[in-house]
């Protein structure tokens, strides 16, 4: 049974997940992506913070079907690897169980995987090289560059779902026609993509030169490097770092300031990766930020989704994840309801307190993890809210864990549990805790050394 | 300046490093060992639980000027690596400080380098294939027999030290002449060695199949797998297990029993073995047990060390350790004793509230590595522990760590804080631990959750 058109603009991985949950329902479904095909095509470099899926994408790529492509391309992550200035290391698990992981993946293979299941469906028609130029809500017509001749066409559409990333073009077309309002957060930091090769070794490809099952973080305060690993045996590493300041990438110009900068902070990343100034010659200085995006729909008819609707910081690693979940949220809205201009304004509804939600607490996290994660009180806390879990399952889950392995759990409710967690955690420190050098459990220990003479 | 020569017996790691300080000191040594020369013979298959070095036996190698040549071979262990029977798996560190680390080395490659470093030195005198098959320290004779044709002689000695292991030929000659008396405590466990290799994998000779930097275990309450990294990339693992019962050695004789043993207990290291069952039946089932020697000395004369004297069950980690220790106990007080029987007796009297200890220790630890470790309770009382030697440096150090890490600590000293720093954690885990149901840091956690409405 075929029903109206759906249009989707962008074949990146929410646009095409989108697409397959719609044609998984009968839908046909027109995918315009302003790129090459990317199976094709040779990727831009440097040009993508590598992924962390994580429970919330895990359950949207089961529920389209698509585990058994994606599972053998991921790498488990049970928790970080954290690297001080001297290269000592220090593993932090994420969660007590052994599912409690979070798995590393090329943005471009995901990618692949899923234009590649798309391109096996009847229902889904891919047309790439066209970029969306212009979208008129009320004529409900796309306007579409062909980027190799450059012609100009209008597409009529049913329903449109922009999932056309951070700088969206039909965004810009609700904005432009004062249908939405916008507001961009930038960060101060901008960051920079670096690869880490393999350490070189004989046939099979050489070796991890980090431990691959791990998220590995140089938390500097100010600053941090991380990397992730890939299928190939490196890693892809990124600096974040503030655009101005000491340090800060305006500091690193200079010829070998930053073979300096990393020989002095990085140590052990700087030694692995030999051409470092080359390839921070080369690669672009990304920019982030938080959008704040006042409509998603307009008309009854288009919705934005993803980061179109709403980009986020990367440090929770939830972008896609929560990409994805507003895949899954449309797509059961769009089932149960017979009216789809009413699932879109449901969409909007329900889903803003949740992006809300995490797109606060990625940037809370940036905090934790280029400086909080460092301290042993962090350690302490960690552990002490692992022993509530453990005694009050269900009832006391970590934040961390209710954003990244509890899917069930709402962004908007983590926080908001989040919030309350963390009054708890502050009155058991205070009583029950050794944080502060006031603390009653650290006079205790300390009367109790003096009376065994210690 | 030459003085009256030193008679060693056993060169093995004990007896060679005593001959090197010894020969640093200006005296001659001969050195009689009852196996060819390692460094050209075929090492013994499945013979010698591998070894970690740690503080103590660095300390003694450091002082002979030796770390250069054994550091290439060592692997650092910074922690345990806790293997479940699903395979998950959980790292703990064994201290604070990047420094506090155990260091995995071959015995064998590191018993060629300390008699490399013996035959360079013109004062040493190394004779192969010879074994002591008794001695008489009223005379001052050793009666050897050539290995190889198994002509006998006698050879007088100035003073003899054996280092000739746990059965010690020069013990069983002082108890035959009822100059001392000793009890071996048998293990009721016995231990078998596997080897796990590298996975396969190009020209490098592929790649460790764990984590190599990690103290590796399989703790099920009543017995455990150990493996420990070798610098080729495969490991090194010791089943300890009772001689008989359930599990024990003697149900693993049927055909496929040991397969399934494994399959079921250690998956992960079972799916490591490609040839488990050969290997389990080529290897020797090793006996474990304590020594308990009554005398050390006789006519101020003879001496054992190491082994001989006070061998240990390996859970510890501490018999080598204890060993070089031995050395730098011996060689420090005759260096300080114009009279060498002076310096014998002394060392007897000294030394032996550290070895009760260690050998008390080191039984203890069979419960704490097979079992315990296993606990949440466990990871709690260490990471108070661990909250207790930042709190108060010096004061309070885990004993684990005054054992490994602190050889300015002897292990009587060691064993005494341990116990008294074991009531500390009692008291504090009572009052703020969450470690029972009615810990008044739970009763409140309980509360606050209760008041939140979580």
């Amino acid at each position: 049974m075929l029903t109206a058109p759906y249009t989707i603009v962008g074949a990146g991985p929410v646009g095409t997940l989108m697409a397959l949950m719609l044609a998984d329902r009968g839908h046909r479904v027109r995918l315009f992506e302003r790129r090459a095909d990317p199976r094709t095509a040779r990727p831009e470099r440097g040009r993508s913070i590598n992924l962390a899926l994580a429970a919330r994408g895990v359950l949207a790529l089961k529920q389209a079907g698509l585990m058994s492509r994606v599972a053998p391309q991921m790498i488990t992550m049970p928790g970080r690897m954290l690297h001080d200035e001297q290269g000592a290391l220090q593993f932090l698990r994420y969660g007590q169980h052994a599912r409690e992981a979070i798995y590393a993946i090329s943005r471009e293979r995901l990618n692949c995987l899923l234009i590649d299941a798309a391109a096996e469906r009847p229902h889904i028609e891919l047309v790439f090289q066209t970029r969306c130029v212009d979208m008129d809500p009320d004529a409900a017509t796309l306007q579409l560059r062909d980027e190799r001749h450059g012609s100009v066409r209008h597409e009529p559409f049913g329903i449109l779902l922009a999932a056309d990333g951070a700088g969206s073009a039909v965004r810009s077309a609700l904005l432009a026609r004062r249908l939405s309002s916008a507001r961009e957060q930038p960060l101060e930091h901008d960051y920079k993509e670096l690869s880490i090769p393999a350490v070189t070794g004989g046939a099979a490809g050489g070796d991890f030169v980090f431990e691959p099952h791990a998220l590995h973080i140089w938390p500097r305060g100010g600053y941090m490097l991380i990397a992730l690993p890939n299928t190939d045996r490196s890693f892809t590493a990124t600096l974040f770092l503030p655009r101005q300041g000491d340090p800060g990438f305006d500091r690193l110009e200079a010829a070998g300031a930053v073979q300096d900068f990393f020989r002095h902070q990085f140590p052990d990343a700087c030694a692995a990766i030999p051409d470092l100034a080359q390839q921070f010659a080369l690669h672009p200085q990304g920019r982030l930020g938080t959008l704040y995006c006042e409509r998603w729909q307009a008309a009854g008819r288009v919705l934005l989704l993803g980061d179109a609707a709403h980009a986020i910081v990367p440090f929770h690693g939830q972008g896609l994840n929560c990409g994805f979940e507003d895949c899954r949220a449309l797509d059961g809205l769009l089932a149960s309801r017979r009216d789809a201009s009413v699932a879109l304004a449901e969409f909007e509804r329900e889903r803003r307190p949740d992006t809300d939600a995490i797109a606060a607490m990625a940037l809370e996290n940036y905090l934790e993890m280029r400086d909080t994660v460092r301290s042993p009180l962090f350690a302490q806390r960690k552990a002490l809210a692992a022993e509530l879990e453990r005694h009050f399952p269900g009832r006391f889950i970590p934040r961390y864990s209710m954003v990244m392995f509890h899917p069930e759990i709402p962004y908007a409710e983590a926080r908001r549990r989040g919030a309350q967690q963390a009054q708890i955690l502050d009155a058991l420190t205070a009583q029950f805790g050794f944080a502060s050098p006031d603390a009653p459990a650290l006079r205790q220990a300390q009367r109790l050394l003096d009376d065994a003479g210690l």
